[in-house]
């Protein structure tokens, strides 16, 4: 089984309310926060951190961030590379991920910067591949508006071609060190990629030899059909937020299958799937703990999420006003936020009250509430089913969540066999058992 | 007196034939490494390291890397400021500075990423600003030409009206994080910049909070007239290489004359010139330890490294043969470069071979070579004239030649009251003397 802590270079976790959690740390922007959590993880033997990110903040609610800031409704958003860093050099095994988006970098870019973060971290990286969602974070990078969904996964193809391309551009033993007969690398073993394509050039040769893992894990989470697709092609580590158990099992097999589709093996594509855990000694005290979250929550907190994600302005409408189905199709930011609302609540033409109520964006949700033996149930139940191979654990808030987690359900897992008792690699590839990756050319 | 160390994220120091020392450490892609550079330097007492960068390896000359490979001649280059977070990371008090080119990114992302690196090192960032010299940097980043040499500058000062722009969107005392209340940051504090220009658009809000030392001191290192008067605007600490000391005291003070002329303190800025010592216990010793050094650069060394820096590969013309006029107005990449190697030799049209020999790029020169004292001495005339307000220390080799100078040189600069026995503050700006930045707006 894996685990993968959900991460955020940020004020909050993915719910805002946590920082206002009265066991909270404060001190989100400093070092010591992101090494705490880095320790705890590790403790708790996970595969992985990773890093989440978005290139704006969630102002378009009303077009102000007064409400973002003052709330604290995910309104920091550091840079999650350093981030990680800070993370990584307080750490020794645990792997290192972190999100970079394909729309508003050059390949080469992301390329060098992800493969130096491999070779610092002596191969525990991985790269989240994300699209980015709206026109603020456009705005913030030089663009009027966001491009359209496929279209940016269109080009987000063409930017891994150019990626893995550079990273698969020296062979394993290219690097020789040779100061006797001064030879530094073997010149036979080091290419130049001269990808000249529809959406992008970069010629080469890459500037970094590979890693102890060969190169960064590919992390995709996507969820539309465009991304799943996106996915199975080149995600080594999915997260997927599948619910429940049965549509796990459904989605879970035909991820796999998309990916034997592609020609690839299964086995080297793991999917985690998130969950946001709440467990305490017992359950009562857990149920507690659930009850006193669910205080945690402003009224606006919501909305300027669910305004970003969607890249619309939630204000524009009425509470109570239906989406036409132009107004949907409209929708270019997360596509399958926008279709779970209307599979799930049934409504054709969801109010925006449907919105808030049916995503439950931004909120803890009804989540897995229990002793750390209902929790590793419902783990084990998952796993061996199977619908994953391991869960993105969400925090409810920092570092209370993790510590929690790590010190009450991690035990019962290896007390169950269902998970490691101490890292058995050094490599991020080593704890998912992805193999090395050979050179593609 | 200021202390910088003049680093590269890359497989050896400016010198190519660095790597080839017999003392030089041959992990240069490791993580230790550069904890380790970073532990000399704090031990010396340095107010930082800092890491060049370039965005293609050297394979100009002949349009061929294997040479480049071959001998090793700066042909790894990764992310600095990934290898920076390793360094500092490992260090508590020294100041951490890496290159960013205006040219290839948005001013969003460079503004997050160091402000990010401020926050996680508590303060002790720069950012180094370069505007990149070559065309295949520009291959390697997705366009055909890099940018003729003063329309870059022209662009980069609307970058730095971005960034600054951005860095000072948030009031040093905007964030609250009052719990009880439910505020995250004071709204009111916290701007948008709507920065609608000739060459860049970003919106904001900015997405990272002030630093302790308010924001990443500004560095600049341009030596051609456009150059001076870019770092003349901008920065905070200049990079030179002035050479001989009669030359310092007139650019120095040109430069102080010209940070004045743009309203600024010019105590406000730091100058601080390259040089590349060579110390031993005795001069008898350090000449021997030159001497070693001039055996180990190839032939080859010196021509990828000028192919590079003036967007021009030699071998398209016989050693002998000369540039013309138009050849010379066509360098449009290091344009001090060929400047000074015209008024150095005195020759008006110079050849390849004249390059070679004046430009001394890629191999040790003659720098100063002697005892702690004698170095001490250089570094006292020069600091006391006044000629600078400190030194860039460029290694030999790593990490011996940090070594001897911080276990040989600082001592006696400490003995005679030239530079600090203990770090006396917390940030970068502490260290350079440079006050708190105050919000621009």
């Amino acid at each position: 089984m894996s685990l993968v802590g959900f991460l955020q270079a940020q004020n909050c976790t993915t719910i805002p309310a946590s920082w206002r959690h009265p066991e909270a740390r404060t001190d989100s922007m400093s070092p010591d926060y992101y090494r705490h959590i880095g320790h705890v993880l590790e403790r708790g033997k996970f595969d992985l951190g990773f890093f989440d990110d978005r290139l704006a903040m969630p102002d378009m609610y009303r077009g102000d961030h007064g409400h973002t800031v003052e709330h604290g409704i995910r309104c920091v958003k550091m840079d999650p590379v350093t981030v990680l860093m800070t993370m990584g050099m307080a750490t020794k095994h645990l792997g290192l991920g972190a999100t970079c988006s394909t729309t508003y970098f050059e390949p080469f870019d992301v390329a060098r910067t992800f493969a130096t973060v491999d070779l610092m971290t002596e191969g525990r990286a991985a790269w989240n591949v994300v699209t980015s969602v709206n026109d603020n974070e456009a705005r913030n990078m030089g663009s009027e508006h966001h491009m359209a969904h496929d279209e940016r996964y269109d080009q987000a193809d063409e930017f891994m071609e150019v990626v893995l391309g550079h990273w698969d551009s020296w062979d394993d033993d290219a690097v020789l060190v040779d100061r006797k007969n001064g030879v530094f690398a073997d010149p036979t073993k080091v290419r130049r990629l001269d990808h000249d394509g529809e959406h992008y050039r970069s010629r080469g040769p890459f500037t970094v030899p590979r890693s102890p893992q060969g190169h960064p894990v590919v992390i995709q989470a996507g969820s539309s059909p465009r991304g799943l697709a996106f996915g199975a092609r080149w995600g080594e580590l999915i997260f997927a937020a599948y619910g429940t158990i049965e549509n796990a099992k459904v989605e879970y097999a035909a991820m796999k299958e998309a990916a034997t589709s592609y020609g690839r093996d299964p086995d080297q594509m793991k999917i985690a799937s998130l969950t946001f855990p709440v467990v305490a000694a017992t359950r009562s005290e857990a149920v507690e703990k659930k009850a006193a979250y669910d205080e945690l929550p402003n009224e606006i907190d919501q909305l300027p999420l669910l305004s970003e994600a969607l890249n619309f302005d939630f204000a524009s409408k009425g509470m109570d006003e239906a989406f036409s189905d132009e107004d949907l199709e409209g929708l270019q930011g997360m596509q399958a936020l926008r279709d779970g609302v209307v599979r799930r609540s049934g409504i054709k033409n969801p109010t925006v009250r449907d919105f808030i109520r049916v995503s439950g964006r931004g909120r803890l949700g009804d989540g897995w509430v229990g002793s750390a033996t209902e929790i590793a149930d419902q783990l084990e139940a998952w796993f061996t089913e199977p619908a994953c191979d391991g869960f993105v654990v969400g925090p409810t808030h920092i570092p209370g969540a993790f510590e929690d987690f790590v010190d009450l359900v991690v035990p019962e897992l290896q007390r169950r066999g269902l998970y490691r008792e101490e890292y058995t690699g050094t490599t991020l590839r080593d704890h998912l058992g992805l193999r090395m990756p050979s050179l593609r050319g």
